[in-house]
């Protein structure tokens, strides 16, 4: 086992602590990676709230980092030493099933391994993730980190940039597209700037009247203020593709009902049971959809956009010790954009 | 006003009874019409059960129904008396709001006016439906009926189809589509036989066993059993498209679990709010959706759509008389697939 370090949960605590971690010794198609800048992400914050005390093994999140190749195995051909590297969710998968063949890894009938809190298919450990200095993971499931990106602000591409190039890309958002992203958080800021890359026409629905300036910024037309029933009635079946980024339960009627008919609100921010009026869909003939995450091919073809178009993250880099001020401010939605933590003072 | 006659429930009782009734007199673009046969709806059970005496006026239901044109109105050029039409949920819209100039009268920002239980856009008066002799309709909501097609057998397509037409459209279903129907009833048997002529291989899922010869004889390929684990296993992501025409709240997780990738629900057999488990769209990015009755050229098209293929629903034929039994029967799922009520019963 190779020894590193990261920052962990242990029982019902909810503040992560560090801690020294094991990570496997390479397998043929393993990469060893030393883990720079690991984004925060809002499902971090619902497992360490959530902590069950899983197998009574500790819990390392963080799943969307960025880093540099230190080692490789033998069997590995597409990466060598001193690459810069992406990591995303998923570390592994059937490689088997339908999905799986169509590239749709994220959607593996026999479930993906998740990047932490899952379960290795091989040794049946648990995984932990890249709140720590050092990742083992297979080659198939890291991702050569285009020069052109920043490694800290490209970090949150792995998880909140796939997750909204996912629906962008299926419902085929373009130029001529009127798309409007509501919450402009971590998903939301990104959603807008690749669907301004793609060539739509975006706007931003938020509560925060205050996020006008921001909006512009990223690219956006116009920010409708969701509290002002005005608006909302004015942007009434205006949008072919609502991508609804909010992290809470919350009623999806407003936002449908600002659907083009046979447009479609793809509901990524939260992933509990929605419940919705029938009549919401069926006046306009709208749908209703939901992502998360995303293929290899997909995820791939996303940093290459991103790469070509300049889009990374808005973040703020904090030192990996201020974690946990990182997913208290998280806690209440005091970041413009994400959070990412920077490794190295865990050296 | 015209005198006629018909069948409605006053008051509190869910029995309904034979009433003289009044027709207004002909506005300029109004067709009098001889109504033949009236098709008995799920919504009108509803209408029956949940009557709440509405302004105090009677119900009278009925929202698909065949005729022959006996009297228009000065300015009426498409009919002339003696002429065979069909007249289906909507009798009015605005006419200028973005739905209806887009054919899409069923969506009027205004609302449209219903066929029976609606408000006349010009007098208030309260709609009387088509469980009568005579009704008196706009002629731009009436529709040629195609001599190829049986009038009495027709009457349904005028709601349940058109309602399973517009989903199958919009979805883009045709040669090589994969497409289930779940609910073998008055819209499930209209889908299987519309999908079947629109060249989709087309399977039923429903919970009796028993129903597979019918399936048969409709077109479909298959049978699935909803209730049997292993065959809803088996369909597991198969689906391009899956019309759910289950008329009573029901779990839709089985049913989002038979379509493909990037496939739609669409969920036409109930009205209420609907609960999803967003895992459920999420894996395999699939999608929620929903129609209802449909607007002016798509209601042509599905005319002559089914006289083209001689498509009209599995009917029993019953004198209106026994509109009581119908429904208590209808109630009970007791019909295979749609009663239809003979009016003449009523000169």
């Amino acid at each position: 086992m190779r020894n590193t370090v990261g920052w962990q949960v242990e029982g019902p605590s909810a503040a992560l602590r560090r801690a020294p971690l094991k990570r496997r010794d390479l397998r043929p198609d393993d990469l060893a990676v030393r883990v720079d800048y690991c984004g925060v992400c809002s499902t971090d914050l619902h497992a360490v709230s959530a902590r069950d005390g899983k197998r009574g093994e500790p819990l390392v999140p963080g799943h969307e980092f960025t880093g540099v190749v230190t080692e490789i195995g033998p069997a590995v051909t597409r990466f060598a030493v001193g690459d810069p590297v992406a990591v995303g969710n998923i570390v592994d998968s059937c490689g088997e099933c339908a999905m799986c063949r169509a590239g749709q890894e994220n959607f593996c009938h026999a479930f993906p391994t998740l990047t932490y809190d899952g379960t290795d298919r091989h040794d049946g450990s648990n995984t932990l993730g890249g709140y720590s200095r050092e990742y083992v993971v297979r080659d198939r499931f890291a991702y050569p980190l285009p020069a052109e990106l920043d490694p800290a602000a490209a970090a949150p591409l792995l998880c909140a940039g796939i997750t909204v190039w996912e629906p962008l890309q299926a419902l085929g958002v373009g130029a001529g597209s009127r798309v409007a992203v509501a919450g402009l958080g971590g998903l939301g800021h990104l959603a807008v700037k690749i669907a301004v890359a793609l060539g739509a026409e975006t706007s931003v629905i938020s509560r925060s009247p205050d996020k006008a300036d921001d909006a512009r910024r990223l690219g956006a037309r116009s920010l409708i203020v969701s509290t002002d029933p005005e608006q909302m009635a004015d942007a009434r079946d205006r949008f072919d593709v609502v991508i609804d980024t909010i992290s809470a339960p919350h009623d999806l009627g407003p936002y449908l009902r600002l659907v083009a008919m046979d447009g479609t609100l793809s509901h990524v921010g939260y992933l509990g049971p929605v419940t919705v009026e029938t009549t919401d869909l069926l006046v306009g003939r709208k749908k209703l959809s939901s992502a998360g995450s995303g293929g290899r091919p997909a995820t791939a073809a996303m940093l290459d956009f991103c790469a070509e178009h300049g889009i990374t993250a808005d973040i703020e880099l904090l030192p990996s010790a201020r974690v946990n001020e990182a997913l208290d401010r998280l806690r209440r939605n005091d970041v413009r954009y994400r959070f990412v933590l920077d490794m190295s003072d865990l050296d």
